[in-house]
């Protein structure tokens, strides 16, 4: 057994993440989560065949509820967050209930959402079944849906009382997912970890295998550094916005092409890639670093440019609705160095408008 | 000028509670608690033509948009919160906005929500205009809007940057809300301040006369008390659940009617009624102190009764789905004197079927 344990440290808000495979039925981790009896596993018509028996017989000394809700990040509206407040309430759930997240980020955030507000707040568990909610959306706390004229604007923070990340259900994980969720595996590296980034450009294939042993180091290595700066910064009022390298271009991207057609990693890809080119157009970072940026995407499957057919004025419009869009001018997580990222306003607005209009870049990468 | 000011100690999140007439219309109380330059005023249809406009001349020197809801609970709803979310958009409102809550409690429960949940959350104030908002929902960061199948079952904990309660909204007031006002402020004195109670069985004709000092002198101790409970447990884990004497039963009589026909202050006057009923049937309270209770209610025009067609059955089925019940049992708040309540789960159902089949009380009050 190979099971990996973090724990994130937020006062009396903490709770563990655990790594690995054959998690789902072992009913010891989930106790000391659940506080009361009554617990409703909300999954989506896609995962919900493949795992929500397993959750549901690990658990089923509670008084168990099961709710199915449609896939696909175009359900992740307050209309559909208001048939989980229904199923609760007919069931007539309390205070001391437990939800539990059974799928990827769009269920992830719209329970732990329907946990933040029913009853003005009750317990639930993250057990995130893409790559890319195990290292990025079902920990940390953040929760929320879609908005038609932005994503995630309306939401909450609220930390989930345990996270089980087990890899077995990377199994049935296509591979336009399995690379989506890699994107923001290279996104830790980028951020603060070149040591990370450089064993990625060694593992990269192990990754796309699904060895067992890589996935549980990647997603571990994450997680770890996803915490550490969740714990130093819970509220985004700091250092938590280096999350976001890549997504304010990523953002931009999913909302001008339409929720769905580019999933949230290829966008946040391609965000990353335009951010390393603004960040080698002022020489914070070399041509090679971008060269070797973009490569690593590549490889892993993922796009490096935007879309052909969002214009620069258009681009710009969807950025500036973004969250990080700021009284005092739009601030972008850029680069200094593969491993170290920083959060600036004191660019060149020329050399966003290089990138964003996709001028060659100086590199012929 | 006998304006007076509570601060609400909650660490960070501490703010100052202003209360006295003509408060409305200075700019200087505003100012501490707008950290950015975007302020949206949402009001209802009702209040916006009384006030929206002198708020918006004190608050004119920053970026400042209008927006007016439906008057009515039966518009406190995910639907309409909704239309909030639409404004702040489409206006493209950022993080470092703030909201200003301008009307009664579904107004500020609502806009309260909405700052909650808007972008994870922005800051907010609060400018009630009715009795029951001032010395209640204005105060504590309780937010939240109503499901068909529950009162306030979607709610969030988020405290306002300020709150300004000025006695001159209250000249506009109609009657029956004053006394529904009334009922929260008796219900202070039935909690933990016999003084006040009996202060209130002297001045009742003062206040429904709309005497300023003798409102500012109410409002004053009702937010005091609202004040010092709400900075002891902040999140209703124990104490706080004392603010809810009568609100068990006065939920069931709201939901049983169909929101809107009962006021909640008169509701909740039925509610403390009937828990004093129940508390006599134990032998916790005397009779005379029940026929008090019932005759300063009776003074201030509000119903010491429930509704007669609810049977007892009904009544306990919408009780069971109220925020209080508990695995362990429903709790209620009960009195142990007239200033001296409590949370308990260890009263006689047959005394508790007595009270809501409206047996004749033991007292013939």
């Amino acid at each position: 057994m190979i099971k990996q344990t973090l724990q994130l440290e937020l006062g009396e808000r903490s709770y563990p993440i655990h790594i690995g495979p054959g998690l789902l039925s072992l009913t010891a981790l989930y106790e000391p989560a659940i506080r009361g009896r009554q617990v409703m596993v909300v999954s989506n018509n896609t995962v919900a065949p493949l795992y929500m028996d397993t959750v549901c017989e690990a658990l089923q000394d509670y008084r168990l509820e099961r709710l199915i809700l449609p896939d696909g990040e175009q359900y992740k509206t307050l209309e559909v967050l208001n048939t989980i407040f229904d199923a609760l309430l007919e069931k007539r759930f309390n205070r001391s209930c437990c939800l539990v997240a059974l799928g990827g980020g769009v269920v992830g955030d719209m329970v732990g959402f329907a946990a933040a507000c029913y009853q003005r707040g009750v317990d639930f568990i993250q057990i995130p079944t893409t790559l890319l909610a195990q290292v990025d959306s079902s920990v940390g706390g953040k929760t929320g849906v879609n908005h038609p004229l932005g994503k995630n604007m309306i939401g909450a923070f609220h930390q989930p009382r345990l996270v089980l990340a087990d890899t077995d259900t990377l199994s049935t994980l296509d591979d336009r997912q399995l690379s989506a969720g890699i994107a923001e595996v290279i996104k830790y590296g980028l951020i603060e970890d070149r040591e990370f980034f450089e064993w990625l450009e060694a593992n990269i294939t192990r990754l796309l295998e699904r060895d067992t042993e890589a996935l549980v180091y990647a997603i571990e290595r994450s997680c770890r550094c996803k915490a550490e700066i969740v714990a130093a910064d819970e509220r985004e009022s700091g250092k938590r916005a280096l999350l976001n390298l890549g997504h304010t271009f990523g953002h931009a991207i999913e909302t001008g092409m339409g929720y769905g057609n580019w999933l949230h990693g290829e966008a946040v890809a391609a965000g990353m890639a335009m951010a390393a080119d603004l960040s080698a157009r002022h020489g914070w970072i070399d041509n090679t670093d971008v060269s070797r940026i973009r490569a690593l995407l590549k490889k892993a499957g993922l796009p490096t440019d935007p879309p052909g057919d969002i214009s620069s004025d258009r681009f710009l419009e969807l950025m500036a609705v973004d969250k990080k869009a700021m009284d005092d001018g739009l601030r972008l997580v850029l680069l200094d160095a593969i491993g170290a990222a920083k959060i600036t306003a004191d660019y060149d607005h020329g050399h966003l408008d290089e990138t964003l209009s996709r001028k060659l870049p100086m590199t012929g990468s």
